[in-house]
C-alpha cells in the first residue's frame, strides 16, 4: 500500500503558502507483531498547528522539516497483528497529514460504536469540542444567567462555546468574519447576537448585543478583540485565553491590549489553558456532548476539503476565514 | 479647633504637580450626640489615589473638586459624645488629607491596644500589608518552594510581598529604582536577589536572580515589567495584578504586553484584585502579620513627610520613587 503524506518544504514566514508544503508518497509496510495498519478517513487541521511550524519552543514540540506532519486523524483498521485492535474498528490517532500508516497501537484510541460520523470525533466530539467545554465551564467557571462573548464564533471551538452557553441558560454573543457566518450563528445555532468583526467598532458591537456587559469572554483571537472585550467586562469577569489566531502569522511582535489595567479594578481573571491538561474532565465531556449532539441541542457544521493534496489549502483556509465550523479533510473514496 | 485640609485645585494631567492641590483651613465643630472629634496623627498617600483624581469611572468613586480628599488616616479621639468611642482611643478612618474632623463613628475602626506605632496601621498592618498578604497567598496561591518576583519591591506592598514569600519558604526576587533600594531589599529585608529596573534588560535581570524561572509575578507596575515577567514564567504560573504605577500618569493609552499569548501555552493566570474584597481574610492577616512583625521576621520602613502642607509632595513622591517602604505624613506635634 502507498500513502501520500504532507511535509514542510520550508517554515512559513507570515501567512502560510502552498509552497511551504510538499506531498510525498511512501510505502506503508505490513504490520509486524502488535502493529496495525490504518487507512485514515478524516484528517484535521487546527490553528494551533501554526505554532508548531516555527522554529522555537512551544507547549508542543515543533515539526521537523524532514518528517511528515502530525495531527488528529480518524481512520479504519485495515490490517492487524494486534488482537485488541481488530480490522474494521475506527480509531483516533495523532498520525494525521497522511493517508495511511502502520505502527503500534500506542496513543491510538478505539472509537467503539460510533455515535456520530467519524469526522465528528475531530470536531464537536473531539479536541475542539472539549476545548470549548472545559474552557467555558471549568476555566471560565460559567454560571447560569451570565453573558458570554466568544470570538471566532463560527469556528469549531467558538460555535460549540456559544451553544454550550445557551444550554447552560446563558446569553451568547459571537463575532465572526462575514455576513453568512453571522447569519449562521444566530439563525442556525441560536446565538442571541452575532456581528461581523470586519465591520469594526468591536466594542460598540459587543455592547449592542450585551448592554448588560460580559461575564465571560472566550478568546480565540487575541489582538483587538481582547482589547475590546476588556472594555466590556463586568466585575469579576473571566477570560479563558484559548487562542490568538489574529497573531499566529504575525512576523513582528504585536502590541498587547492597552487597557489590561482594567483587570485590576474589575477583578478580572485572564487564564490561558491547553485542553490536553484537562483529561480529568474527559468523561464528563463525552457524556454531555454526546447527549447534546444526539438530542439536537448542539449542532455542528463542517467545511470539507477532499483529498490529501488539498490539505495545505485547508490549513491556510483557517487563517483566511474559509471555514464555517470544523475544517475537515475527507479521504473517503 | 481648626483643621488644614487638602483639596484638588484642578485634575492632574500626567504627573501631578503641587499646583494641582490647595490647602484650605476649616473649623472643626464640636461633636453632637453620637459623634466624635478626631485629631489625625498619621496620614497615608497611596498610588491608587491617582485613579480617583481623574474624571472617569473607576472601582472607587472619583474625588470631587469641591471637597476635601479622602484616604486612610490614624487619629486619636480628642472629644467624644459616643460612649463606644472614648477620648484617647486610636482610630483608623477614611478621613485623611486633613488634620482633624468631627463626625459619626460610622466606618471608623478602633485600634485597641497598639501592637506597633500608629503609622504601621497605614502600612504593614493596614491596607498595603493586607494587599501583599491576600495578593500573594490567595490570589497568587503561593506554594512552598516556589519563586516569586515582585516589582515595586521597595514600596509598602512590594517589601511585604518579598518577605512573606521568604517566610513561606519561597525564593524572592525584586525590582526597585536605585542602588540604595536594591541594597535595602537584599541586605535589610532578605530578598534573594534584587535589581535596579532603571538599568534596563528586565528579562535578563529577572533570570539572573531566578534561573529556575518564576512561579508568581506580583505586579505593582505594569508596562515593561509585566511583559518581561511573562517571558520568565514557569508553566501554571500566577500573576496577581495589583497595580500599574508605570501607567497611572500616562496621558495616552500605553500598549500592553506584546507577548500575552504566552499565557495560553504556559497556562498562566493573570488575576486583578482589590484588597477591599478580601475582608474574609482580615483576621488571618492581622494574626499572621502582627506575629511576623513582632517576631522581627517581617521588617518595614517608612518614608515620612512632616505636616499636612507637605502631603501633596509626599503624594507626588510616590511616582518619582521618593519612598522606601510606606509613604507616611506625620502630623504629630
Amino acid at each position: 500500500m502507498k500513502s501520500k503524506e504532507i511535509r514542510l518544504n520550508q517554515r512559513p514566514h507570515g501567512m502560510p503558502t502552498p509552497e511551504d508544503f510538499n506531498v510525498v508518497e511512501v510505502d506503508v509496510p505490513d504490520p509486524q507483531d502488535g502493529e496495525i495498519t490504518v487507512k485514515n478517513v478524516s484528517l484535521t487541521v487546527d490553528p494551533y498547528m501554526r505554532g508548531r511550524m516555527v522554529d522555537r519552543a512551544s507547549y508542543v514540540a515543533g515539526f521537523d522539516l524532514s518528517e511528515t506532519l502530525t495531527g488528529g486523524a480518524i481512520g479504519k483498521i485495515v490490517e492487524s497483528q494486534n488482537s485488541d485492535f481488530p480490522v474494521g474498528e475506527y480509531v483516533e490517532s495523532h498520525l494525521g497529514w497522511r493517508e495511511a500508516w502502520t505502527g503500534s497501537s500506542r496513543g491510538v484510541r478505539k472509537l467503539g460504536n460510533l455515535e456520530a460520523p467519524p469526522s465528528a470525533y475531530l470536531g464537536v466530539l473531539g479536541m475542539p469540542g472539549m476545548t470549548a467545554y472545559v474552557g467555558l465551564l471549568d476555566v471560565g467557571a460559567l454560571k447560569e444567567g451570565e453573558t458570554v462573548f466568544v470570538s471566532g464564533a463560527a469556528g469549531a471551538v467558538g460555535s460549540a462555546v456559544g451553544q454550550i452557553a445557551k444550554i447552560k441558560g446563558c446569553k451568547a454573543i459571537g463575532s465572526a468574519g462575514g455576513k453568512e457566518k453571522v447569519r449562521h450563528l444566530v439563525e442556525d445555532l441560536g446565538f442571541d447576537h452575532a456581528f461581523d468583526y470586519r465591520d469594526g467598532h468591536l466594542e460598540r458591537q459587543i455592547l449592542e448585543g450585551a448592554p448588560q456587559r460580559i461575564d465571560v469572554y472566550f478568546d480565540n483571537v487575541g489582538g483587538s478583540h481582547l482589547q475590546a472585550a476588556l472594555n466590556c467586562m463586568n466585575p469579576n469577569g473571566r477570560l479563558p485565553l484559548c487562542g490568538a489566531i489574529s497573531q499566529y502569522n504575525a512576523t513582528e511582535a504585536v502590541p498587547g491590549p492597552n487597557n489590561l489595567a482594567i483587570a485590576i479594578g474589575s477583578q478580572l481573571t485572564l487564564k490561558g489553558f491547553i485542553v490536553s491538561n484537562y483529561n480529568h474532565l474527559r468523561e464528563d465531556f463525552i457524556r454531555d456532548m454526546t447527549s447534546w449532539v444526539n438530542s439536537g441541542q448542539l449542532k455542528y457544521r463542517e467545511t470539507v476539503f477532499d483529498g490529501i493534496d488539498e490539505m495545505p489549502n485547508a490549513f491556510i483556509g483557517l487563517f483566511t476565514g474559509a471555514n464555517t465550523g470544523k475544517m475537515i479533510i475527507n479521504l473517503d473514496d
